[in-house]
């Protein structure tokens, strides 16, 4: 059944696969009167581009948005707005492979067992490439929110086992990791370069905040807001985990610690992560997500083939040691797709 | 806008508040032909209901679920099934001093700022109370899944910082945590027992696993099947974080080590949690979440009023010391009414 | 699957049957701060109720709304609204023959087929009962519009094959039938007189009109204002046609008879019926809908039973003769309801 | 609000303008392993293509529909499948005119109202050249509607007066109207010549029938399987009136002349559509359509520009004289679409 649309209000539809003509998105919800141009999706776009840096593989994308609706004489119409993001040079071959072997950690499997048909070529519609088309979504989302003026950052806090000490907003900027801390930046950098000559890969910790959000969006009880960025967290295939706030620190602390007292000035701490009862409190919201190390290695496995025969498999090629650095634009563009959706339904409430 | 409903094929809507008429829920798409009386939610309501154990508020509620349409001759009849639940002896004066003040940690606040007008009584619609409905729903939920003979069980791995050290399935049965682990059982008794006297309140993590689930649910590449259980989990308002399989543990792993390898008898080990793509892989489904202490203590707070003041609150009554043996079945429903959703939303493809 | 909600923004979710524990509608979606009181139901709970005139059963139904969620101090919170409607001394010994045999023109045969088991009494789900619900959202959504000063009102200006010849709106608001013409309105009588002493129906046509109503509500493309008042109006049982200003009529006219001119002082006519390319052009919204004589008659007819067999059936009891004085209040409700909806998506734009 | 999707299980989104890059479809909801090519289409939409016959603009559009996604070595994946119909030759200067002046007749002035900015270079998104990309779903719908074995055909029952007398059904399709009678044929290609050279246009009425479609379609009571086709039919832009089975006239029947008898061979008349309750009988489904004179016309009439002074406007070009001949394959597709769409929601219920 339908299940590539996200969102109510601001709606994003997303299609394409890793290997056939290209991915894109449909937005319908938008507001009209935006300006846009195919130049605002630039930053973001290469930002998740491959072989933007040494831990990505090198496979070039050059991911252009092309806006094939939607867009009149530079301003969004109100109406559906198609991005469209062409595949080239994209080689399928190296996968043949796959047409009989599934690759352990990825979703062969599972799209094997549900379709009995699928387009196995770079993993097809379960390819982190449909990410791009989520960037991109996330560019009109983010223009959407340009009102309130929300500023919206991840960043990485865990890679490898090498867990941040110090908060540099600045020192973030300017690494490609999104790393705060220059130590542990240094550290990283160590434990991908050793996990890439040993064919492996590995995991880690971003924490995106959103920042100057007005308190009041969320819609109880299952549409929380919590709930909506846990949902959109999740439907990344690398993420595994999410927490809001003090997460499963929470697990761990008294009542009287964890609530956060409330001042004329504001909250005093803000170990709800900007959330109470699933609408926003008007601190910054905190999330973090865990990333599971790229399921495609060197290092030979087991697995087996269609038929259900014992196999083992090494993938050849450049893979990525870390989905790290190129989930960072594509959770800040969830995030904001799903701010922009509950400030759109927000508004029909009359509360913003 | 509207946010109470969760499911696309097997959709359930609640409402209600703490200190209201009663709350309830209406499921809409459950098929005809499931046999279903009274009866059948005493069990889970009674695991639901505070005052069953030492660690529970001992007010009384009696939560019998009344049947008020979609049911004909003992039968589901393919039409909206509506479940209602009386609150009696709702004693909202203690509440009167929430007229003005609102507890830390609480909705209050958001609820306030949100809607400007609030059913403060016991937390109105954002009080625990309203997943008396979910309980009710998720009997329906596990009806509908029987032809699977899928079966869903949560239990405490962690409250108050004590840790479950094995598991024990059968001792899981025989204690109000539903705790896996005798001596961590015991531990965790004292930390109840402690906590209470000093008018203070603990979190915890519980553990849901799904057995006998068949490979083939989820829809990519939102409505991802683990998306759809974070989004599940996040929506309790007691829960802080969500992680499935190994989690946020994946984040320190290698790709060797958190790839699951395939072979003819099935997967090696389950470190994926049973999901991969978003779509179920036939092994247990395994999602662990953060249980935040429950934000009503006896201890003094900071706080403001609705003028924005400076005030101090310490609440009186007998509160819950932990969420944690309540939210169980609870969570257990949610598990079941997504399983539900995505089962018959798989029939549509019959894949299935 | 899922199919008893209507509306996005303003969502109603309608349970029950007709001769069950009652029905009743639950609001998703509805602004906080607007004022509702059980005695705001009364008076289009009358409008509805059969026993109101000669032509309608003299059953009585009380129909008395009870508000079970989403009210507080008198105002709504923002949060579900559920509405319930109990049925009372709803005999149904006179219904045990349709155990086995399918009433002509009814449900109970595609309901059968469908669900290979249903509510026969009354007609169970099917039954006209249902729109009691209808009714009481419809309150709701005139509430919600309040601030457009919007007008809805429904009228017959056709039944048993009387037509009306003239428009005197203050008469119609002073006979049962809502008809605008003094004339007509005689002759009706007589045919339903006839009529019901035969053992027969009648059908009719109903004009609804909604004035008042702004430019720049409805969603293209298919969410079109007329769209969902097509399917407001179809959703009806009762219903077997719908037209939007000229209708039908249109099919005769030339293209410069149909197309509205335009004037600085607006629509020169009103062909368009208030809406072009599915958007509200600030003209009065009028919509027509056939009603097809109620199908429940003492005229013996040919059926067949549920294994197949010829039967004859000549239903004991007395019947309205005409849906028509009873389905005024709902289409208007419908009407509403839509008009709700909308104007709540509207405000995600900022456009109204 | 997004408002450009419709189906639940089978869910498609359109986009696109009559200038601007193209036209599309995204279906998701699709069944995987269903054979498909991009020859799949061209009997439909080259239907749908204006210049195919004398009444009809001779503008050439090749209307070539690119299948972007969702097929894999020839077959349907599961996925979405994106269909993209490119604009050619789309020379918009002739619409400079519309800057400035409202069409009446057209959806120019309620988008103006509604979004302060639209594309009106031939009507922007508000152009029946949306309606190919409904062409191209329909394509898809069809072939999930297979197993079923159900045609759906549409044909002219009445144009600019003339009515149909007899219904033939071999040479409806010899003729560009779908026209099933011989001597109605010529009289309305008569009536269509005159009218083309007065520079005016005409409506009819065109009549859809479902052959074939099994008992249980339909999911009561909001989405009853006549509401959708009615929102369906009345979501394009040229309708104003929908009705099943007896429809209008069922106004003017007694009970017993509009209930069909049912008998052990089936139905013993159609009244009814073949729809009861909103559920499918078995029988034929018949809808009529009432279709307006196409807006565009050579002959002057009243207007205003923006700013809302008074203007003159005559079109200039070759415009259709009537939407009959094209939008025959647009319906026909909107009742598969709706027909697929309940299918696959059927099946959740193990009804089909």
């Amino acid at each position: 059944m339908a299940g590539n649309s996200f969102g109510q209000s601001f709606r994003v539809t997303t299609f394409g696969e890793s290997h056939g003509r290209g991915v894109g998105a449909v937005i319908d919800g938008c507001p009209p009167r935006i300006p846009l141009s195919p130049e605002d999706f630039e930053r973001d776009m290469s930002r998740r581009m491959p072989g933007r840096n040494v831990y990505t593989t090198p496979r070039k994308e050059p991911d252009k948005v092309e806006i094939l609706s939607g867009l009149f004489e530079g301003k969004t119409t109100g109406t559906p707005i198609m991005l469209f993001i062409g595949n080239r040079d994209a080689d399928s071959r190296p996968y043949e492979i796959l047409r009989e072997l599934f690759r352990p950690g990825h979703a062969d499997y599972t799209y094997y067992r549900k379709y009995d048909h699928f387009d196995f070529r770079g993993g097809g519609r379960s390819s982190a490439r449909e990410t791009a088309a989520r960037v991109a979504a996330g560019v009109i989302a983010g223009k959407v929110l340009a009102p309130l003026e929300i500023r919206v950052k991840a960043y990485t806090i865990e890679l490898g086992g090498v867990r941040v000490e110090k908060m540099d907003p600045d020192y973030m900027e300017g690494n490609p990791l999104y790393c705060p801390d220059p130590k542990a930046f240094e550290d990283m950098e160590k434990v991908l370069s050793e996990t890439r000559q040993k064919g492996d890969s590995v995991g880690g910790i971003v924490e995106v905040r959103a920042m100057g959000c007005p308190a009041g969006l969320g819609e109880p009880v299952f549409d929380k807001l919590d709930a909506e960025l846990a949902k959109a967290a999740m439907s990344l295939g690398a993420v595994k985990g999410v927490e809001i706030g003090a997460g499963f620190e929470a697990a761990r602390l008294k009542g009287s610690e964890n609530n956060d007292p409330i001042t004329p000035e504001g909250f005093q701490r803000n170990r709800a992560g900007g959330i109470l009862g699933g609408i926003s409190n008007g601190d910054d919201i905190v999330m973090r997500v865990a990333v599971k190390p790229i399921p495609s290695i060197a290092l030979e496995q087991d697995t087996i083939d269609r038929a259900g025969n014992r196999a083992k498999l090494g993938l050849k090629g450049r893979f990525d040691v870390s989905a790290i650095p190129r989930i960072i634009p594509v959770l800040e563009a969830m995030v904001k797709i799903v701010l922009a959706d509950h400030y759109l339904r927000s508004k029909s409430l009359g509360s913003l």
